[in-house]
């Protein structure tokens, strides 16, 4: 039999679905099981994305222009320009999803061995991406002590080698919630300028920011036109995760243009999901007001419900819909499975993430999980509940 | 300004492309432009396919299985079962596209550096894949004087080298036209076999034989459970090639396994392009024999009409909706160039594909154009006419 890749064996496999197998068989027990695991909005997509794919007139669905229908890009301009954001509809590439967008981008402007920084914990997939291109993802460590502010510069500086070439950050992030602000992002731009690095922003959760915190954007920044390459997804703004739309968007004339080979290659982004898309930007601002107020009151229930649980932590996230908590036990791929496999309160239980897929530094987040708000307030305080009676009965604790 | 990756920068640009601007140019002066040079079908998209998604009843448009839907995938196995092609749902992954399979396929099973064994001329993109995984591509030459059959199995074992690990064929073939006859694929079996290597077998075009040939699928031959990674997808069958749709079909556990691994890094497949594609397997026979009746007929008219030409070879190809042609021209590019930017014929002329973009050898295929016929009868007669006058009034013929 031939052999497979190294790329293939060494991709790893998340922490997450390691954990399916356990939820299955919960499931088929019939007991109750909450997925707080996930990334997937409950929130329904716009009526306007719906209804444009419902209403289609088109006879032979057929390829669009490798960059996206240039309708598109220039409405998906328009509503840039409306967040502060200059581009023109050359300055975007339409991708399949956001995933694609960050490897597009990888591939254009790494070489296999070169280097990318990441604040850690992060999205795990950019470490997929990173491997597929043959680049290495170097962490730079954020706490939870702090609600995973920006690592200081020092402790960039300190990774920094002549084979780094770029700096990924998720704002507001995935997994912690953090919503970096415009001084964090300036000094990021210093370091960026000083060893003429890319900076790829992921920033698909523009939308979701609390508080009355306004977001500001890597692309707000001057001076950097030619460093900060936007990676967006119309994923988690419109909820349809499934649409497999989304964008690299930059000004360097050279990366659009590179980036563009690889899209000629897989020749275009979905066409359905397109139309959905062109007529997601249609959507009123009072959507968004009542996503963003329903999520602000899941995550306040949620946070100040974990922090009522003994030897809890999790600090309040201003953006996105995930919550990174530390709990009291030893190992958090350990608790999340043993919730699915033996934990039982009225015969529910919960899935989490364990936070160790999010690090990739060796032995962290062991104890800490990932929580996602993507549930309604009745079952997010359900999931409380639960993980307070868990976490009391839990045998293997840091201490009793 | 940071650099850009020696990927991005030896990614090869198609010919094709090269020419867009001379036909964007000429259209702007008004001159009718036949697109011969184009994989996109004018075959309506049976109504099945859009029917199912247009009265869709999602309210969330959600991530599928990063496998594709499992309702798919196991009528997806039953169309093969009909097609004499015995997978179950498990070998089946669901991509973004025919491109993305191929994808998937060359990075689970070739390390950079190894070598993929391509039948020449063939798709262009193949070289834009194997070159993102970092292999190599090593053509084996087919000729036009004999219609491209498969290269003599000598051929393949002059190429072979410790590096090699896979050879890739497009059966009936984009470029050729080609069908593979069972002994020929029984004899790249034996070379398989004997280096230990995978088939990529690229059958988009199952469904469009001709002459009552009947497809034989790679997958059907023995002993190569292991070996053969089958590529498919919905883009020509059922003429939605903006679905983005495709498969990867192989019962080697360890390829499904690995693949899908790369797959969960990019989430999921297309959801509205899933539930058109679904439906589309409903599509009747009689949809397929209409399709087939109406290519039969464009390729005789398309293809005598060229040998009618003089100094114009054109064999007659028994698949696919491509036939290669060898023009009396010095230089095909060249020949591609002047008719849309200096040849008019009553204000029209033909937009061709210069096979330079299908041979990875220099110098290769600068006499032949692949000729698309993908327009209605009337239309194929009007470009039979144009081409005619066009090769008489060529400047840069091989001889007068």
């Amino acid at each position: 039999m031939p052999g497979i890749s190294q790329k293939g064996i060494q991709l790893p496999a998340s922490p997450i679905r390691k954990l399916v197998p356990y939820a299955e068989k919960a499931k088929a027990e019939g007991v109750k099981i909450y997925h707080l695991n996930i990334g997937q909005p409950d929130i329904h997509t716009p009526n306007e994305a719906l209804n444009a794919v419902k209403s289609t007139t088109l006879k032979v669905i057929e390829y669009s222009h490798s960059a996206g229908n240039e309708s598109y890009r220039r409405k998906l301009a328009a509503y840039y320009a409306k967040n502060g954001i200059q581009v023109t509809h050359n300055d975007i590439l339409i991708t399949t999803g956001g995933s694609e967008a960050l490897l597009f981008g990888i591939m254009t402007c790494l070489d296999p061995g070169d280097e990318i920084i990441i604040p850690e914990p992060f999205y795990a997939n950019y470490l997929s991406f990173a491997m597929t291109a043959g680049a290495k993802v170097v962490p730079v460590k954020s706490t939870i002590d702090n609600g995973f502010a920006l690592p200081p510069v020092e402790s960039f500086e300190a990774l920094i080698t002549p084979k780094t070439k770029a700096i990924i950050i998720s704002n507001p992030g995935n997994p912690t919630g953090y919503l970096y602000s415009r001084s964090e992002l300036e000094k990021l731009r210093d370091i960026v300028l000083r060893h003429d690095l890319y900076l790829f922003a992921d920033e698909v959760y523009r939308e979701f920011c609390y508080d009355g915190e306004s977001f500001f954007s890597a692309m707000q920044l001057d001076g950097l036109e030619n460093h900060v390459v936007l990676v967006d997804s119309v994923s988690k703004r419109y909820s349809m995760c499934g649409a497999r739309i989304g964008a690299m968007v930059t000004r360097n004339p050279q990366v659009i243009q590179t980036a563009l080979k690889f899209a000629q290659a897989r020749l275009s982004p979905p066409t359905f999901g397109q139309i959905a898309s062109e007529a997601a930007l249609d959507t009123p601002d009072t959507y968004f007001e009542e996503v963003v107020n329903e999520y602000v009151a899941r995550r306040d229930l949620l946070v100040d419900g974990l922090n009522s649980i003994e030897g809890v932590f999790c600090p309040k996230p201003k953006g996105a819909f995930y919550a990174m908590a530390r709990l009291p036990i030893q190992n958090s791929d350990h608790f999340c499975q043993w919730l699915l496999e033996e934990f039982r309160y009225q015969n529910a239980t919960v899935m989490l993430a364990p936070a160790t897929g999010f690090y990739s530094t060796p032995g962290a987040g062991l104890n800490e999980v990932r929580i996602g708000y993507v549930l309604n307030l009745n079952d997010l305080k359900a999931c409380v509940e639960i993980l307070r009676e868990a976490i009391r009965v839990y045998p293997n604790k840091t201490h009793s």
